[in-house]
């Protein structure tokens, strides 16, 4: 499925502004937006809690145990990105740590998603440098294999070109293809939109049976009540 | 095991004395009062570190995927109550969010204990909304199939019957069956008793070998001191 | 592996001096410092973030479900030692909690790594008593069977002798042989020492590519720009 | 929730003829009778291919690493009976092997659940004795704490009542209430009825989205077909 | 990522002469000749052992719990065809048994690999009908939410086309994009083309370090021998 | 803990007479025989049913995705030897196939011990060369780094020595330090001579509960029989 050993340099990002909106939602949001898809596994996790980040994916395949090619996705990266790292088979090492943050932020990043592990996290923590990883450990890498860049990568179960979109927050990680990056905006925005007064309507007491009128098809379904 | 398509309206809840006083001991005190049964799994962990709840168990039994009886169960929750969630298969889907908290907070609910995902942490966390599950996921679910609410579950390897006291904290999630909330509180209680007394001797640097007078028995068990 | 029934009252813990250096350190410099060798598995976790530790380790076996040892073993505690403890089959019961940490600390523990569960870690962050463990769990234990103390142990995949240096951070936990105390805490300070001008670089924009001069060895390997 | 240190010398097992009925039956066909509930999570695995049981449960309660409880099971069997084992926290280690199983089988048991690992599973094989485990290990157990027999208890997720119908097959364990048996049984036999039909209707080629005329329900849920 | 509720009713498979030759290898070798990338992860296993297959992909999106999009997949299989189920969500549910399975076959399928359960393992076995899946479960599904047929999926890791090539054998599962299946094909042939001399030679006692000349580079990598 | 770089010629293996007697018991029996420790973590299966292997270890330490060491033990391989490989981190990676082993067996290797994957496991069962492993993956590995050969390594949870006794079966791995081998397996010895009686009274319906004697200490442990 991969090629490997190719980076490639000029990448279409999703639009600013579609960018921009999502943002502004939640990743439970974004992902029903699109009809709930684009999920990435529930095993990444935020490194620190609170993080949101939202912007257009630059890829990276690496092979487990080597970070080689994190520096070559560096310079890869535009002010904004989000680094979406895979790995060709399970891996737990510590790709990434506060070096590697320290340059990613200089050139610009949002943050890291990576299907592996991380280290330096009491210095990414308080660098405000975010990151979504399925472990955390200390274990070094070596530099030995080439992977490829800007490809497009399997990240924790989802497919991720470059370009797509990446949000993440503390209940996950979900990825808006480029193409589909203003409608899912809209689409999130709509569904936002009557949030407050369903939210307002549920803490005065209205239960959800009558809200959303559920009462007669759960009957039609079979429920009965007894005492 | 379980009638499907089931809600009973009444249930038998724990002596509210017994509940009250079972809320001030933490989970460990509670599982040893029991004779050291009665926890769910290890998994089962609070979304934001210090919750602590206690209260009459209402369960609900979900589908894999389908949250359509969290609005269910919101209508029999009476104030106190805690929610127990099981689901008839392994699933890490976000059946909770905020919306619903905020519903089940309106019904007065303590808190909510899942053998499944949640979503909108960040939120919940902000309302101060306690919740117990085996993971975070912004994965949502559908509404198509009935369960039941109010009939005995089996939630994280625990057997949870209606009316059960709940008691939840950072160590996580004991089931106190009702006939024994009294008994396993006052059990708790003088376990607790002379805890402060040994904790400060043991601060005092006796050793527990001699407060608990364990050298004979280790001798006798075949333990000796080399050099 | 094991010799069982033996508590060894006399060990050579590490040089003073190398531990108090190798302490400046974190836990994935002093591991790359080694040669990439001596790291515990990641399932080893910190129950609150930022703590951090180094001291000889104190070693105990213990049998699942059973931690009379930790009794045994807290006899042997000297001012600034961590003790490690071990147990012969996968066990994520809670062996320690905050009675067993007041003992521990009245002897002068610098906190417990431990391959299995703790409990009242609400209690022990409050204490400010580190703990690296692979489970939280209320699960409470007997004291049934005796294990040893200070004979050699396998704790999460890496192999601890009494005297040891166990280091402890936010990445997970390596440990050092004694003999080899100073010379890792060089080797981490000579490793550490133009860390702070690599950053420097980093942070300003240059790029690892270049700082490294990975440029000709990647294109060796055959890695290729497209557009 | 469990009472220990009990041995419930009478049962009432289920009624011998939906017993025998029930073991012409498939695990899966049996859950779904039941309207897809009762199953064993699909941790449980027989230690041989092409083991099929079906039969009373006898209950037992065992701690984690102590199989003392399976002797005192052993006398509660009855020709035919299958023992379900819990354990009061996970646990792997080996709690039966051939010897145990000599004297299940000069009992009459059909064969044995079990929420834990077993041994000496070349003996089983070869002495054609059935066993459903979540892991194979050599690892010895203790005999030094009580348990009970023939108290309700949950295992591998499922609630298990003394005398309920235990079927068993390569596809897993489904545990059928000893008052459903019959009610279950006839179930089953109506679903297998049209099966074979089904069959070779499929096997001749017909579709399911015919057979089962799905074809409008799919359109009407959206499906469409693109070139 | 994905678009859901599509039926995409013409594909481009890849070529048959390619197909049938990468029939001749295994799943090792296939995954070697493309650079060591494409294999699903080896949660993939075979429901019985010495299976082995090759043919195009034909896909199919489900969600978890929910097995409707398999009748519509039937449809679109064409003699040879290997399914390749995804689910969007973690799942290890039956969604597949010996109905399906007869279904399948009458459509002329060289067999199923699913990121999920399947069930009825034993008629499956009998039918000599190759499954890989992660689980094996008794657990049933219902026929309520659409999918999409003959969409690119994520399958166990492996991005997944319609009309590439699957290989699939006791070693896992290896994809072969259709425009790369002739070359690698070649690739294989090539790689095979040696490995009966180096046997010849390995079984004569000729050591690795010898026949591919070790000796030189890893002495210069540091290796040294000691009595 | 590990020193890399080394490959140690000449290691003392154990009595090949204690070998060959401990080659006659299963892993159970010697584990116990040990007072029930040496054994690795139930994660480790053997690729084939039946295997049984007993023989010194030679042991090689690998870098997680590389095999280059494979080449190296193979060397010093002794007849009868079993090969016991660890990894420095997780890793399920197929590093052993056919090709290796036509060279173990040339060397006359009794067999494979590995904390990883492997592959071509359809000819490794053909070959009756059999291999403990905690995964079956057709993921290749590279030759990039060194690790070393005959150090004492971690493999699975048990520490190993080079020359140490390892008793493979279908339950499992158990290591016999070469000190111990004779004591072993004469405590094996001792161990199974009387179980031939005991598995004949069990056979004839006697009781575990009165052959061990067990009713007294139940009774004063709390235990009691209600109807």
């Amino acid at each position: 499925m991969y090629e490997l050993g190719i980076v490639k340099r000029h990448i279409t990002r999703a639009d600013r502004v579609a960018v921009d909106q999502l943002a502004g939602f939640g990743v439970a949001t974004v992902h029903e937006a699109m009809g709930r898809v684009g999920l990435m596994k529930p095993t990444m996790r935020p490194i620190y809690a609170g993080a949101h980040v939202a912007g257009p994916a630059v890829t990276v395949l690496l092979h487990p145990g080597d970070n080689w090619m994190m520096h070559v996705v560096a310079e890869q990266i535009a002010r904004g990105d989000v680094v979406v790292a895979a790995v060709t088979a399970d891996c737990t090492d510590g790709f990434f740590g506060d070096l590697l943050a320290t340059s990613f932020r200089a050139r610009g990043a949002g943050g890291l998603v990576i299907d592996a592990g991380v280290r330096d996290v009491k210095d990414l923590t308080a660098m405000g440098f975010p990151v979504w990883s399925k472990a955390i450990s200390a274990k070094g890498t070596i530099k030995a294999t080439i992977g490829s860049v800007n490809i497009p990568v399997v990240c924790a179960g989802a497919l991720v070109n470059p370009g797509d979109v990446v949000v993440a927050d503390d209940d996950g990680v979900v990825i808006v293809p480029a193409a589909l990056a203003a409608k899912t905006a809209a689409a999130a925005a709509a569904r936002e939109a009557n949030e407050a007064e369903k939210r307002a309507k549920l803490a005065a007491g209205v239960l959800g049976l009558d809200m959303y009128k559920m009462r007669e098809p759960l009957e039609k379904a079979g429920l009965r009540y007894v005492d």
